[in-house]
């Protein structure tokens, strides 16, 4: 927290002090989302290549010193990140590139990437004295947020559009939380959120509206940078929703290189269901956001007005990367592709990244020279009815070698 | 695997030099399951107190020196083990001890224990030339092995009991494996591997046939042992199927005892299902172990013909624990109560042992001013079904806070 310099309106540019309780521009209002700025100048001095070095905290804390929480409540949160980053050049070479690394979020405590952001979200409503979380999801951060909550003690009131996939919902119910399936899409489950937050008085940790959130999110990028040794790829691809996520992404990175610990950030691949792609329609138009359909198997990516326009926008076009789409089909395939060549199990919005990586090198836009990390964001456990649909079904056979070998040749 | 000095069969006590290549005692036969015992002289001076400090492989391989891989071929597996030992003194509140840590197995790449035997597997079979490994299992042996061998590029084939649950096959068609659902119960689902692994010469990885196996899984152990920082619990409680699990538990912490890493090794409480449960009724009558029913929810360790009698029972008797059993109720209020208590979500036989920890206490087995490591063996997100049972059904809302008021009250 002491390397907070101030926050930063991502609407108008205006600066406020970083004792600002208010989680967006108190003069744009709700759609004026905040940015986190660090003096990095100071941080230069503390977070070395050396520091990390001798580093022994393996979770996302490590990176406590550029993040906006203070250190009085992390003790005693479930152990959040330092995810596998795993060489996956059996899958490289298949897809068609020079190196390909995949980190797999689905190892987090509630399975998904997720966890970096609840994680913030419980530390800093114990920070402001909160005893009630609440936020809308597709699901994976109102898991999250309700096992990263139940474990230092907090109550969450979660909302959930009615189309959650059973796994998130037994998650949220086992985990204690009072869970509001709302009779709508995510845009109303949004709404009715928003509305009882005014009206109790929870802690937000709706993910676009709240700063530190994005902020607990880079954290993934961050693992990346420094599980390469610093040397990082030339792309990192990246699933897209609400534009939380690949804001995150891009922040990590941002911080590595402002730190000098990364000479250049690496092009972010925006990935996105063709039935619900608003970032990439906007970037090919180059206009603002329009609301979409939601209309893709992809549960956790199936946000037809994100939250995060400018962070999400900005990501792909810092970075010099760029957006795609795959459909459903290419999902599901996916699915199978991570899993049987690397032992891999990802959610259909896991694996959208590796269908939009391998749609990228077929059409020019990643090239067979050029390394690759892809981030899987959450586990397949989490949807088994899809899992299920693009695993197809195992052969039944009665307890006899004999009716089992037709099947063995 | 250059301090194993040789193995032991624990059914005539013979002991075998450590080339041999039979899995099971070649007097005995199958029912002749081997140990692996280490030169634990040579050891001491190696894996002291300073080497695991100073060690940074945070993964189950950190144990390598005391299992019998050698290391060729460790490079490139899933980063199974490490997973974190939560201090859960809340819940330990509620349940009436001293102290309360739980060990979270549903962290490992496959969501549960059953990685670190997995992992043992395909190494060991790609020490020996293996391209294709088996097994029958309830579900967590088979999609761990399934994901390892996947991530190395072993084919599998899997055998499973017509009840296994969703989610587990789910993962096993992901991760590629060719799914034998054989139409019979766990008994029919072992005979017809064992028949087919003759009959194909694949390795086999079936836990209790296979000594390495139980050389992973003991990885629990040293795991629990050091990071309680060599002070180990007075208790440490697990759930109970094959025998082979509760097995490697008790063989950790030896190996930690003879190499004078913990000076006494935990009590070790054995917990069945009430209604598959021969390891309590051949611990109760001190009789040898009879087939029973498999009447239970708890899929993992509804095993009527434990595979691993020996190992299990003497891992009780020779910690001077003891086993205890609860009703299928107790298991899923015990998924509930871990859940919203300390945010993490385990499976019907990854919390039976909380459940007979509960009992336990109320017997007075433990008592209020001892310490307890328990371990959840794997993640609920498996069973999705049984933990929809035990939490409930979310509120039904229309998206309008007035209709949400009633709920808030």
């Amino acid at each position: 927290m002491k390397y907070v310099r101030n926050y930063r309106c991502t609407l108008c540019g205006e600066t406020f002090d970083r004792e600002e309780k208010s989680l967006t521009c108190p003069v744009c209002g709700d759609k004026g989302i905040l940015d986190v700025e660090y003096d990095y100048e100071a941080l230069k001095g503390v977070l070395t290549r050396d520091f990390f070095e001798a580093n022994d905290n393996y979770t996302m804390w490590r990176y406590q010193d550029v993040m906006s929480v203070d250190d009085r409540f992390i003790k005693g949160t479930l152990r959040v990140g330092w995810t596998p980053l795993y060489e996956a050049n059996r899958l490289g070479d298949v897809v068609g590139v020079k190196s390909l690394m995949i980190k797999d979020e689905g190892l987090n405590p509630t399975a998904s990437l997720k966890d970096r952001a609840s994680a913030v979200a419980v530390v800093k409503a114990m920070e402001e004295g909160y005893d009630t979380v609440a936020c809308s999801s597709t699901g994976n951060a109102a898991s999250s947020l309700a096992g990263n909550a139940a474990r230092v003690g907090l109550s969450t009131v979660i909302f959930v559009p009615e189309r959650a996939p059973q796994g998130k919902l037994a998650q949220l119910l086992i985990y204690g939380a009072k869970v509001i399936s709302v009779q709508g899409d995510y845009r109303d489950t949004f709404e009715l959120s928003k509305a009882a937050i005014d009206h109790w008085g929870w802690y937000n940790r709706n993910a676009a509206i709240n700063p530190h959130l994005v902020e607990g999110k880079k954290t993934v990028a961050l693992e990346i940078a420094e599980q390469m040794n610093w040397q990082v790829s030339d792309w990192v691809v990246v699933s897209v929703g609400d534009g939380c996520t690949i804001g995150g992404v891009y922040k990590g990175f941002y911080d590595c290189y402002m730190l000098g610990l990364i000479n250049r950030i690496p092009k972010i691949l925006g990935v996105q269901a063709e039935g619900c792609c608003p970032f990439y329609t906007a970037y090919l138009s180059d206009e603002p956001l329009k609301p979409t359909e939601e209309n893709t198997l992809a549960d956790s990516i199936s946000v037809g007005i994100p939250r995060n326009p400018v962070k999400g926008l900005n990501a792909v076009k810092a970075s010099g990367g760029t957006w795609i789409t795959v459909t459903d089909e290419a999902i599901l395939e996916a699915m199978k592709t991570l899993g049987s060549s690397e032992g891999i199990f990802g959610e259909p919005a896991g694996v959208t990244g590796l269908a939009g990586l391998i749609k990228a090198v077929q059409e020019g836009i990643v090239t067979p020279d050029e390394s690759v990390a892809m981030i899987v964001t959450g586990n397949g456990l989490k949807d088994v009815k899809n899992a299920l649909q693009a695993a197809g079904e195992p052969i039944k056979c009665e307890p006899d070698i004999e009716a089992l070998k037709p099947y063995m040749v």
